[in-house]
């Protein structure tokens, strides 16, 4: 395939091509990934979230320089926020790394939440997936809004950076815990302001308080005899002011070699090419049922349903009998 | 069955038998379904909703009372909150309805996050519906945490009441947009506060820019003739105080009588029914998947995955192929 031997050779708009044929799930993209597929597992894919707000845009645009001090290339996926309901994405933040345009050695993408027909989770993954395998060494992937969007980054980064702003009330960390169990480090960004300190602190007592109950962050889930688990960083940034990037970078490097030296590396790599069969199981199947179920049948059934002639589950099972083998 | 007949008949300990076996997914469970489902469709289901700290069980404890005034019967299904990697629920909340526990014609169920084979959200839909067969007039849903949770109510309620607190922060109204819009009453409680009357006003202009910019609650989004769109109420209680009880009541039988006479009722019933469906397809496929495909072969799937021996999706499609027919 021509386009992704010109996508490795560092052709950005035959890569641009191909990332919109895998984000869309069209026929070329799954050919391009299973083509490339033995080029992937070197990337570093470090996650960020955090509620909006929290200045989460300027931080990765300010961390990407950073980076690519050290490294040749590096690719930002920015998964845009939007309600489920809405289907608006608020683009505006993209336009704040547009300076960053100008540095070939980075690539930008930005996924809206809406058109990807296996879902935005599922479309990030093979986006990641792709650049991977086209060799960014480091992959930034930006995610905001919901709650579920925040967790899924858990599935595909190696390291998670959760980013918060000074002054969120109490309410809010509490609902935040889920987060902060996923987070390999922990960003008060914003952090000139002065109720960041006081942000600190909390997060340190919630935190502490999470571990006493017995919760940990996966980085220490499975317990690991000769290195010790990894203690999530509570760091300070000023990202518009470039302070703490070299810092949060350390971080980062650090806990890259953590995963690496403790083995986990390989555990997350696992944990997530199970993930990625799983996913695909589910997706082969629901495409299987759009094209031999159809719409037609599957009104037919919830019309019957209304009928009270069926309960949901028999429905469900007589539509699926004839697809099924034996 | 004998206990469906008994759990018919009122007997509440074959009721709360009967839902512990849907809530678990066990056989007995699904077949009692069955055998119930041409009872359902007559009960209304009213969604309760919110951030933690809003009061909501008070809340809904309350309100019970006040529906029990005009209702022989009515049941409570308390979804609790838990992070998706924490399990622990807190149950506490429960606790404030034990007076509720007097009155034998109010049944109240707790459920908690964890241990529902085909997801919380699916478990809750099987609970509403056996409630419904057995003749709950009213069963209000309350459902606490992740954004998730909450925009799962809007799909098996008929009535969603979004319930805030006094006080919230900019920040926290503009990530609660999306629940906005699938609110059909909002109730701002703990009126009595000073800053009630300023959150009301907060949430009317989010709610007029939310509908100025196009997009519409569900109550709306259907342009219908002769009856004119829904305009979600913004209401004050004061629970503990039983404050503002049979305005919210007013509104709730209000809302009952729209979606009848405007024909929603029939069109979220028909929505509820294709919810069902899809769902029992995927979990059948699921379930499948564990049967006939198992952990050995996903196991040995994943690691030629890990060796880049196969993609992800092309060692999915191998799994399934001895399952499906032609």
């Amino acid at each position: 395939m021509k386009l992704t031997d010109a996508a490795l050779a560092g052709d950005r708009r035959a890569l641009a091509r191909l990332l919109s044929w895998v984000e869309n799930g069209a026929p070329e993209g799954r050919e391009a990934l299973a083509t490339l597929f033995p080029r992937t597992g070197h990337a570093h894919v470090v996650g960020i979230t955090g509620s909006p707000g929290a200045g989460k845009s300027t931080l990765v645009g300010k961390l990407a320089k950073e980076i690519r001090q050290h490294e040749p290339r590096l690719a930002i996926v920015a998964v845009d926020p939007s309600s489920p309901f809405s289907g608006g994405a608020l683009l505006g933040d993209r336009l704040r790394m547009q300076d960053l345009v100008a540095d070939s050695g980075i690539f930008i993408r930005s996924m809206a939440s809406r058109g990807h027909p296996g879902g935005i989770a599922h479309a990030t993954r093979d986006v990641v997936l792709l650049l991977d395998a086209l060799g960014f060494p480091v992959i930034l992937v930006e995610t905001v809004g919901a709650g579920q969007a925040q967790v899924e980054v858990a599935r595909i980064a190696h390291t998670v950076v959760l980013v918060e702003a000074p002054g969120m009330g109490d309410e809010v960390q509490a609902l935040k815990a889920g987060l902060m169990e996923i987070a390999d480090i922990i960003v008060v960004n914003k952090a000139d302001r002065p109720e960041a300190r006081q942000t600190v602190r909390a997060l340190q007592a919630a935190y502490l308080g999470m571990t006493a109950a017995g919760h940990h962050t996966p980085s220490t889930e499975q317990p690991l005899e000769v290195i010790p688990g990894w203690e999530t960083p509570i760091l300070q940034t000023a990202a518009v002011d470039n302070q703490g990037l070299t810092e949060l970078v350390a971080a980062i490097t650090a806990h890259r070699h953590y995963l690496e030296i403790s083995g986990r590396w390989e555990l997350l790599s696992r944990l997530h090419a199970r993930a990625e069969v799983e996913t695909w199981l589910q997706r082969h199947l629901m495409l299987l049922l759009e094209e031999r179920v159809g719409e037609q049948r599957l009104a037919a059934a919830v019309e019957a349903v209304l009928r009270r002639e069926k309960d949901p589950a028999t429905a469900a099972q007589e539509l699926l009998e004839p697809l099924l083998s034996r």
